[in-house]
């Protein structure tokens, strides 16, 4: 499908279905990321959420993990301090450099459809960074996670530390970040980091499919609309973000998948929704 | 009690307790919310915050439900597109209505005194936005859940997406609204959205009369003063929370109730606190 | 080591060890806090955290307990209403007062370095205001822990309700500080009030301390700047806080203790990082 | 029109005209403000928000002068002690005593409508509340300001100290309010207090009529909406509120008054809008 | 230099110089903003940013105006309902679009470098949303401006109810939209929207220069630092802001620049600042 | 009056006065900010604030300068890079100098007495970091201001870029943020940056005198009310802020002040206040 990246793979897997499947594709490094992913990532999302064809995108890594972090040659190529000889020009392009690596992270919120992360094996480091970018969390029980950075005498700066105090509560995040352990699917499940945890990699491939093509088959309005508002909702107030929503709603609620929605429902019958 | 309403009915189960229960009260219609009640509820619990022999508020549904969500009719009777053939003027219209409908809602809040969500059965749509706007959910293990707005092609706009997060967690409430799965009273449990959870309707009504009364021989002015503290903090910082609550004991926290709780404390005798 | 402080005892324990003791040390009653507490606590901190030999400070009371609230005795002195006869300038004194005891709390986040509360037995009141504060919280199962302000017919003034909330969700903090009800460390689990619940006092410390000597032996600027970056973004947006933590990593990434990270990784050797 | 009010007075002008004129009607008090004021005045501003037959209110007062502030019979019915002995109780019930008071004055906020303060003479306290909450302000040169409330030894808590550091700066919003000095019309028009000032009272009426008629025959979804976005983004920041206003028009830009803009463009015609 | 564009112009103007011009270009339609300027602007912007000959752009318009605001075409392009027979997918569909065009006025802050708007003649609609992100803005004494939207029946919605009150104060701005009222540049000066304004076409220019060219003979990293930090404190408390370029200078103030400021200063020499 | 300083001078003018005069006094060097200053600023305000016999404090400096920003010796201390070889450390210490730098300057704000700032010669660099934590600045014509850090290759981190938009409006602040440009007395009270200009150093120090003694007989109350509640509502929503007011007020409102205010109106006397 689309284009041919290197270190990323999309994938439909049945014929129809608006599920696509995107993949970190270097499975020999345990999925580590390289220079070329943070390019080929956003481009990938972005392309995605174009596509009126897909619904709902699927994340997960080709091989048994799903991401052992940063590459180290990308870190080594962005820690380089030869590019420059002054050390306030080389802070200043070192804060763009990880500005650039955020954005692709970041572009899983600006892709209007609903990530889902498939996790198994680790997810370690800017893996965790990713997945807590993304919508919605499953893995494996022997799925492990670990946010590393602290190990690697570095500060973690590609999202972890922003957006997982909202997901495990802010005292677990600041336990988890400190220590840096390990810890498996149980009790990602328990801190809330995944929504579910499955017994096999097979278990989770179906139950991820299952859920994937159930939303899919929703309103693609009213599936966009509950990302935007949610994501947009966490840093308004209650008051600002009530607001926000019926305003969203002044113009988006009344449609035809609102329409079908109610007839499919009085027809007792399963609904069709336009592509978006 | 005090006036007649159609929808809702209020009742005082024991003499001289401070305790009273608000019901919503169409149970033909699993306490489905109609348009009476955007009228009613908000006006029920202003009058029952200015009533001095009310010191908390047991919200629950007549019946084997909490609540189905909102009513089709009123629904409809919302999105009719044919009060204006404009759609500019239509989608102002249509913003202020669902301002009017999210009002109804934030009453539970803007009541000083604590609201005690009581849920048994279906808790479904519009009943987790009112849940989500309590101040203490219990339920019994067969209450079930459904943030169902995505099932009608709606994007949820009466608070859930708004409030969910700050109880469930961020994670959790992406995958809920996004999924729109049925869930019951355990995971409610597991996830933070109840307190407790009761293995009956039978025990679940003798646990929150329990805390109900027990909420309601404590110090009115606490009681009230840690909720208005709590709700106001949720959307300052920790140092602006801090300068908040000075200021607010600065003035509150000397009072007849503190002498009452210091001395009944030294007389190991139960405290009696003045009506607010 | 260092000052004498009546309210507080601070400890070494092992040689050559980062981690230090500071113990609340009123054990006689139950470490309530008194009026010295408040000024030694921070200076204790304050003192700690310029000394270069500590990397981590543990938290925890002398005696079977760790904290039973604010001292009545404090408590009395503060609200004593004879220091002024004018009501509003008593208000005015009355607020500069709580201001000071909440800075005394706030010193631990003022603390560059973690701080680790130990909790077994009594949490009660301002020891709660406390643990909210720190970074890690670790319990005994038989410790127990009441937002106990409101039955003193008090509104928590301390932290506790700023804190809370996001550690263990709006919904469950608002239910802990309205009934002021006793829980234990298994339930403090559970409500991720602390990150792990041990089987006895004993476990308690042993568990403590190896967490501590690991934390303690990891790189002191990523410690430090997790810890930072973790607190200052928990009042930003996720993309304000991303910036903050590039513009941070721009000056602070780059460092010995990422190389000693890096080389000792590839010498499969145990990192030694210089003090901070 | 409509309702007879004691402390108000309204007014249509010009048959046909969408301009209505609210007075504050105490001119032997200076207009200050009583009690019912604070009662009438916001049912006053939700009335005429209602009424489709207005399209903006012009604020100003009979006789000399704009408002002498707040009537000292409000003020002392405020502060009278008798009516606890509780001074807890008392701080609770004259907090939300001051809450309804500023409520009075949000009501020209919550007015979609735009509301055009006319100021002639006196507008001192509780005045300067009032013309700060307005949306345009014209005075003529002999009116007069100040925040007046420091010389009554009050913390002026009407919501001057939280709009006049927006519309003046926040360097003159704090000279103002602490010299509490008295102001003319060309120093209001200097400091950005008002947009403009006239030579007499004479051309201060026909300068506003002349404004305030032109705005009335504007569209007015788009002078609402004008009101509506400016109001929501001084809260947001710029990213959070182009989202918002993008969002709003997404539903509310398209309409027949823009095809009636359009065409009345190109027709070189003035355009007549429908009532909103 | 660089690519060719259709609705812009980027010229250098003297060699060595690091100031760049870009223009506005299609005076025949008093460069209106056509479709193809929100593709080819932000392009342009991104691309001088890139560059490291270029320390400052300045913007101005060919011919007798800067700007008279978006082309009919434009937003009859992006208003065509056709493109959609579903009202929410129409709503949707159209918010992206709103957003893309905000998108390309915004990116004039995304530049780290100084965009100084130098203005002459007309000023209307989508100008006054560009000149309000720029950093800097002069014009001559016959510029003219208006918030014009109003008057089209619209809600302004590419940045200036945003960005203009930050800059006039509140109650310009808001009486500046709901009049649509024009003024010319001695106003513009008067409430702060111009720094300086200019006698005539020929002196603006000479005015600019001047500034420009001392701007860009600064050190670019003090520069681009102080508009960046400027930029992000407009929405972060005071503290907040403090924390911010404490951090941002802990990393970026010690460079080269700095040394050379020094020198230069104690040798009495201009400064000579090396590329960014 | 109380400890000897070296960088600043304290003194009284008048017997029973409760204005107070803090002087920088580094004549020689045009009071120029050296090391000391930034240690003793603070402790000096510190103690005016708890002195009952202060009520207004006037900042000026000795000589015919108020200040020519920060010595240039405490800048290089600050930036000597020799205090540590980890580039890691040095960005870490240099923080938290800067910090320590900041807070001098914020102890303006921390005290709860008005700083009025007095302003003739040159007010540049840290001057005006200074001025803008100031909570009123009068100046004489000749004064001359300058945000002259970029010229030095700075960006300004002692507060200006955080303070000023809110006193000049942003793009002012900007202009001359990125110019350094030098400005005097009259545009300085054009711009807001002052509220009064004086025709000579002599009126300057008789107007100066004038308005601290007016304020200064004011009721310290309501004085120390009103810059709190101004400070803090800066940071918050109207909403927020006129919650926060009457919060305060129901605690401080009603006092002697008051009483005091009351009878001396109607008795036609001045008041007298007690200390605070």
């Amino acid at each position: 499908m689309e284009e041919s990246y290197k270190s990323i793979k999309i994938e439909g897997k049945t014929p129809n279905s608006r599920v696509i499947y995107l993949y970190l594709n270097r499975p020999s490094q345990r999925n580590a990321l390289s220079r070329e992913f943070f390019t080929e990532f956003p481009k990938a999302l972005s392309s995605l959420d174009q596509n009126p064809n897909v619904n709902v995108i699927v994340l997960s890594g080709t091989g048994d993990h799903f991401c052992s972090g940063i590459d180290l040659k990308t870190l080594s190529s962005v820690t380089d301090h030869s590019t420059s000889t002054d050390s306030g020009r080389f802070s200043e392009k070192f804060r763009r450099d990880i500005r650039f690596l955020q954005d692709a992270v970041t572009a899983i919120e600006r892709c209007r459809k609903p990530v889902i992360a498939s996790i198994r094996g680790a997810c370690i480091g800017g893996g965790v960074d990713i997945v807590t970018a993304c919508d919605i969390r499953f893995c494996s029980k022997d799925a492990f996670f670990s946010v590393k950075e602290v190990d690697l005498a570095i500060t973690a700066d590609l999202g972890t530390l922003q957006r997982l105090p909202a997901i495990v509560g802010y005292g677990n995040a600041m336990e988890l970040a400190l220590t840096g352990r390990r810890f498996w699917g149980l009790e990602a499940k328990e801190l809330g980091l995944v929504s579910r945890v499955f017994g096999s990699s097979y278990e989770l491939d179906q139950g991820v499919r299952l859920v994937a093509e159930g939303i899919a088959e929703k309103s693609p309005l009213a599936v966009t609309g509950t990302k935007a508002v949610l994501l947009r909702s966490r840093e308004l107030t209650v008051e600002q973000g009530l607001d926000y929503v019926a305003t969203w709603n002044s113009g988006m609620l009344l449609s035809d998948d609102l329409k079908e929605a109610m007839s499919s429902n009085i027809q007792k019958r399963k609904p069709v929704f336009a592509k978006l």
